[in-house]
């Protein structure tokens, strides 16, 4: 199983706009984690179709948040960068070949999706238990400041 | 986050294999499910460096359960399958760019990417609660045994 790549940069740069005064232009927020614009944009753009963060117009345009960062979590952020479908999805394998159940045998759910469904419920319920603001406490958030202001 | 497509397969050919009285040669295991035997064989070959499954010698060689099904997890299976590497891959951001931490900051795990490992081992949890000896009761498996002597 693997996740988008782009997630630990979301993830941290929303970290970083929980923290900032001000609009954070995009290339600020690229080189503040020494990542390259064009990378990050598609991401900035997925964060936006979620309503996480948007971009703010004029002269001194940047990214925003578009909620507290109490009330955007490590869930939303990782189904925003790398999609919300299930990491399993079901072919239905049960109805094919030799061993294929009749149609009236397969109205319920495979026992076989139904365990992963449930482990990765377990693994959304785990993200979503975290908010950015939570993890913001874990970082030097006083030394982030500090840079962005600068 | 996306699993590899073989492991709807996998964790389906161990139930059959539980009900087997025979080894079940690796034909008859693609044709029960109706795919190809190429796609099988590499599954195969992962089910057997996993230490769950293995092929007999001889002229009804076939393949056969390494272990019980009772101590066959279905998250046995999905590591076999999908290797066991974390979907999360924390590349270190924090130390890179304008925000980057000193080193001496970073002896402890990042709080994005410890977040994500929790999430990862209650997947795992979930996965593991399951063995193939459960899953076998969720299906026809006097059917299944029945098409398996035919
Ligand atoms: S038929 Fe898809 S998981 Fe069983
Ligand atoms: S540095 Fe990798 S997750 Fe934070």
């Amino acid at each position: 199983m693997r996740m988008s790549a782009g997630v630990e940069w979301a993830v941290h740069c929303c970290v970083v706009l929980s923290q900032a005064e001000h609009p954070v232009p995009s290339s600020r927020l690229a080189s503040l984690h020494g990542v390259s614009k064009t990378y990050l944009a598609k991401h900035l753009q997925a964060l936006a179709r979620a309503g996480i963060a948007r971009p703010t117009e004029g002269r001194d345009g940047g990214y925003v948040l578009m909620r507290p960062p109490e009330q955007i979590s490590v869930l939303d952020v990782v189904q925003a960068i790398d999609g919300p479908e299930p990491a399993f999805r079901c072919t239905e394998i049960r109805q094919q070949g030799e061993l294929a159940a009749p149609p009236e045998q397969c109205r319920k759910i495979c026992g076989v999706a139904k365990v992963m469904a449930d482990a990765e419920r377990a693994w959304r319920t785990s993200l979503s238990a975290t908010s950015i603001a939570d993890l913001a406490g874990s970082f030097d958030t006083s030394g982030m400041r500090r840079v962005l202001r600068s």
